[in-house]
């Protein structure tokens, strides 16, 4: 069955102010929308990065796609490989770790083989998890994702989280997005006050909800001697410690007296990062994300990976909608060595392009579909009102320090600044 | 589609017998054949080992595997762990290296996983490659693969091949070999001979084929200062030196001087290995075999790993039928990290249990099958024929070293005896 037809729709989403190390989050979060149509009808689904320097290589590789049999990957990687050219696509927030010619090419790759995986899963009848492997569990868990964040954008409404800037508004929003989804785990993006601050909020969380396993990830925000006071102050608090400090060999220095894991989705974002972070003993979790470690099959050899070298592994995430989501809970589904619950975005967006109800959350953790390929469905409708939110709303890359500024004139994006 | 029937052949076949460190090949090799009869009437097919030990892990799996659906491999690995239960299945030639537990369980699971994916393959009327990623090459290339050898066995009538126990016959026989497949590399199977008339072979070999790529792997047979001055006799001859010497500590000693790669599947032949040996830079090429290293699909991801970690990817072969060849060659198609041509013993024998037609060496490799499933079909004919041979042959387990007192009445196997 071969591609006939290749539609990448840029879409923008409404996204509250949330903030990083960074910045703050723009009033839209930008994605990528991909559907590959088949012969037979069959249209695989793949969602990416909505940047612009993203769309000219996806569109550039999608050129070379048509009459591509949907199992043909290797002219897939052919096709991203002439449209990457060895450039690199950088995206300019920084917090997915440094950018590389593979990065770049792994990442226009995802993009589409997961498009391919939907499409073949479709015209054989099974889950994408079957063609990934088996399915090895039944639901997927994921984590809490808080964040320190204003109450309304410039300009808008504030939205329903109001401000969160305290330890009492972070204990509140966690029990008000545990109330609602179940989480039975909490990670909390620090990188925005002070450590002692964030410490804080942190202790406060424990306080609350001594059962949940906790995380903090400040995104390289301090020095590795703040690190590793960090490390010292929430011995026994955290289950695993994320990107700390830049780098491998800062994340070494601190892992070295740090109680708890540390965990990267930073220091550790493409395979030649990984035999130096083995041999620096830099990081004790792998927090791995599809969209930019080569796509499904490749995040399945990646749990090997870890497993063989004693390396634990969850799954990173940024704002994105139903399809990512449906491509993570399938990979999740077929790897066995999934050590943590998943990051997801997905409780602070209001709108999607799929069609409701694929991806239920209850206890925190979403089923694995069991219809063919992914498991979800476009609505054309609201792909089209989110295209028009993208048409609309200016943005064309993330950037979230120059929007800082609008708050902070003064703000400067600086990682390890405490 | 669910497993409704279970059948567990032993077989043997004529094989010659070829001499290696641990003694010569007895008259027959035994392999175990795997029939899953599944629902709609598609038979998934297998081939592993065929000593007694094994099957009785293998026949202990397969009773639990009636009624497991085809994609179920969770279930396949829950029943191997039940039947293996922490045991260890250790082949009495130790040609493959150390036994464990975690190997002895992917041995098994492996000669399962196989069969299912024919089964899925032949269901979704896909050939396995697809199943595993996507056809990244047409054909698989192969070496030639020379063997010291007697010219009967004892009782026996000579084979085709004669006697090869000198650098002259050893390139006759090559040439013979080379003539009939196509060859364009070459390994000879040393740690027969003392290290100095293994030498003058290979140099041998190296004149009468000058473009032949050549290896020699003498299965641990040399110390490692014997190994280091073979390696320094061999500069520039040899593409890899394999297994010159035992374990991971020996053969970092030998890679710290050796001016080529050296290859193992001796002393990394589980994922526990894989750590320790490229901490020790102990060798540069693994020898995969997805019999004992769990499968298809963790072969795959192994790949992957040794892309990684910059260790070269090639394929090990023990005495086996069509339908290991048929799994070799459906891996190897996938795998991309392939970087050597694979071994096989194809050419030394003369009978199987596939339908002939489906593998043909050209040029010394084979197309991969775009048939579904492996590609390879059982003659049931042949299979009783070799069920029988194997029920008068009285061998159940391979044993080298017994049969070889037969010439050598006073043998030893001894790795490192040099």
């Amino acid at each position: 069955m071969r591609i006939r037809e290749v539609t990448i729709t840029p879409v923008a989403f409404a996204d509250p102010p949330l903030l990083n190390v960074t910045g703050v989050h723009e009033p839209y979060a930008l994605r990528s929308i991909l559907q590959l149509g088949c012969e037979d009808g069959v249209v695989g689904l793949g969602e990416s990065y909505g940047d612009e320097d993203f769309l000219v290589l996806a569109n550039k590789t999608a050129e070379s796609l048509v009459g591509v049999d949907i199992f043909d990957l290797p002219a897939v990687r052919r096709a991203a490989v002439a449209a990457v050219g060895g450039g690199i696509y950088a995206d300019r927030h920084g917090l997915t770790g440094g950018v590389s010619a593979d990065k770049t090419l792994q990442t226009v790759y995802s993009f589409f083989e997961v498009a391919m995986l939907d499409a073949q899963g479709k015209l054989l009848g099974r889950p994408v998890v079957d063609l990934l492997g088996a399915k090895v569990r039944d639901r997927v868990d994921f984590s809490a994702y808080l964040f320190y964040k204003y109450a309304a954008h410039q300009g808008f409404q504030p939205d329903e989280w109001g401000e969160v800037l305290t330890p009492e508004t972070v204990v509140s929003s966690a029990r008000k997005m545990i109330d609602r989804y179940g989480f039975r785990s909490i990670k909390l993006k620090g990188g925005v006050f002070p450590p002692a601050e964030e410490i804080a909020a942190i202790q406060a969380l424990r306080d609350a909800f001594p059962e949940h396993p906790l995380r903090i990830d400040p995104n390289g925000g301090w020095t590795p001697a703040t690190s590793q006071w960090v490390a010292k102050e929430l011995d026994g608090v955290l289950e695993y410690l994320e990107d700390p400090t830049p780098g491998i060999d800062g994340m070494s220095q601190v892992a070295a007296v740090a109680p708890m894991p540390l965990a990267t989705n930073m220091c550790v974002v493409e395979y030649a990062h990984i035999p130096p972070a083995v041999e620096a003993k830099a990081v004790s979790v792998v927090l791995s994300d599809h969209h930019f470690w080569g796509g499904l099959r490749l995040s399945s050899a990646l749990a090997t990976m870890c497993e063989t070298f004693g390396l634990g592994l969850s799954m990173h995430s940024n704002s994105h909608l139903g399809i990512s989501l449906a491509a993570m809970v399938q990979l999740a589904g077929a790897t066995g060595h999934l050590t943590y619950a998943c990051d997801t975005h997905w409780p602070w967006k209001t709108q999607d392009v799929i069609v409701p109800g694929a991806l239920d959350f209850e206890g925190g953790s979403v089923a694995v579909p069991s219809k063919p390929g992914l498991g979800v469905e476009l609505d054309p409708d609201a792909l089209g009102r989110l295209h028009s939110t993208y048409l609309n709303c200016g943005l064309r890359r993330r950037d979230d320090a120059t929007y800082m500024r609008r708050y902070v004139p003064d703000f400067e994006p600086n990682t390890a600044r405490w």
